[in-house]
């Protein structure tokens, strides 16, 4: 059943009316009718069951028929933000589309050392709504609680500052694999408790440079190694996910 | 370091001829001239560093200098398979190279029931060349010791018959995570040694049917639940690959 995000606490006033796009998207993508069943997600996270109660010229109207019976949370019990030196091309939107999938709670783009990528001011507003429209449509597809945010750090120095207050953050440093540093990433997770939260940062295409890890390990971000493999910029932060999933979701 | 994998093993006679698309990305794109290193994959996995040692218009030779120091293997300890039903448009590529990238042994795709993309026969093996051209160049710039191999299964039965040698066997279903199954892959990783295989299938967009599965489940596939929320069909194997990473490269 399709899942759709509500910005407004819909519950005193019935029935309302679903905003533009998701009338669009249940009625003329997906065919809905009257009567024609959809999850919506409250501001509080709480999921209702919801049915189409009319459609007409003004829009199509929604009626909430109660809270889903298993509304259990599809939330990792660790909220894990990612931080990506800015990508080249289409990267940023496979990202977010992926990482939103995969549990992310926030996703900050900044600019890095070796950054090709430019988002310039003028540009910045708007390449960031379409990524939080990504992050919206992936989070309704995938069945999330929340929708995460979408931002922009200017430099490696704001990242530190604004995430400091986050309780770990890790590196996922291409020299580190080839170190062979394997062990930090599970003490992290092993180190972490339900409601803690963890910021994994990655470097663009060209890397990070051993100043901007040396600056980062000055602020008690640990470097972590992910594996043997060298993983492309837009596949680490996908694996991090996916193992922070593995481990916090299903190995317990 | 840019890897290349070699199709002959060249040991005795050197310098060698590097073939024309090594040649092409080593001299045209990356620009390397007489001298520039490299790391060569010999067919039986073993990794030699070797140098540029002519460039003219007959193509381009190399000289292995000797094998890697540490020529540790980049493979999983467990050989990890993926069968996909057969997915659209672009999906294909991408997960064959993040699945190379990740550590896949093999992809199959297969024709399911849901499976909205044909490969008729015409145009498939043209179609698995370009795969297997992508997988290769996915070995090579993430450091893999051996190419994945990519191939096609014409249907459930077929698949399941051409890899019933496989150790263990799962089968990743979005109604398994509705359920709430959470224990199965990490109850199946623990059972894996060394040396042992694992197949994972997945459905294509539209999901497997309850046939399906009922279908694998007599042939001894383990139904398995990848989390919480929903993924896609590209990004679940994603998913299996990164978890089994995790499990037995860096948790251990």
């Amino acid at each position: 059943m399709q899942r759709y995000f509500l910005t407004t606490k819909q519950l005193i006033k019935q029935p309302f009316y679903l905003d533009e796009q998701t009338a669009h998207h249940l009625v003329t993508v997906l065919r809905a009718e009257v009567g024609t069943q959809a999850e919506f997600v409250q501001p509080d996270q709480l999921v209702y069951l919801g049915h189409v109660s009319s459609i007409n010229q003004d829009g199509a109207q929604a009626v909430l028929d109660g809270p889903l019976a298993k509304s259990s949370s599809s939330e990792l019990p660790v909220s894990v933000s990612i931080a990506c030196g800015l990508p080249k091309g289409e990267k940023a939107q496979l990202i977010v589309q992926k990482a939103t999938e995969l549990g992310v709670h926030e996703v900050i783009f900044f600019t890095s050392q070796r950054s090709i990528a430019k988002w310039p001011a003028a540009k910045r507003a708007r390449k960031l709504e379409r990524l939080q429209q990504i992050a919206q449509n992936a989070a309704e597809q995938s069945h999330r609680n929340i929708v995460p945010v979408i931002s922009y750090s200017k430099s490696l120095s704001s990242l530190l500052d604004e995430t400091d207050k986050i309780t770990r953050r890790v590196v996922a440093w291409e020299e580190a694999a080839k170190q062979n540093e394997k062990s930090q990433l599970a003490a992290t997770f092993s180190e972490l408790q339900s409601g803690d939260s963890l910021l994994a940062i990655f470097g663009p295409e060209g890397g990070l440079t051993s100043d901007e890890v040396a600056q980062m390990q000055q602020k008690q971000v640990i470097v972590a190694g992910l594996g043997p493999r060298i993983l492309r910029t837009e596949t680490a932060p996908l694996y991090l996910l996916a193992a922070a999933s593995y481990y916090f979701e299903l190995e317990d």
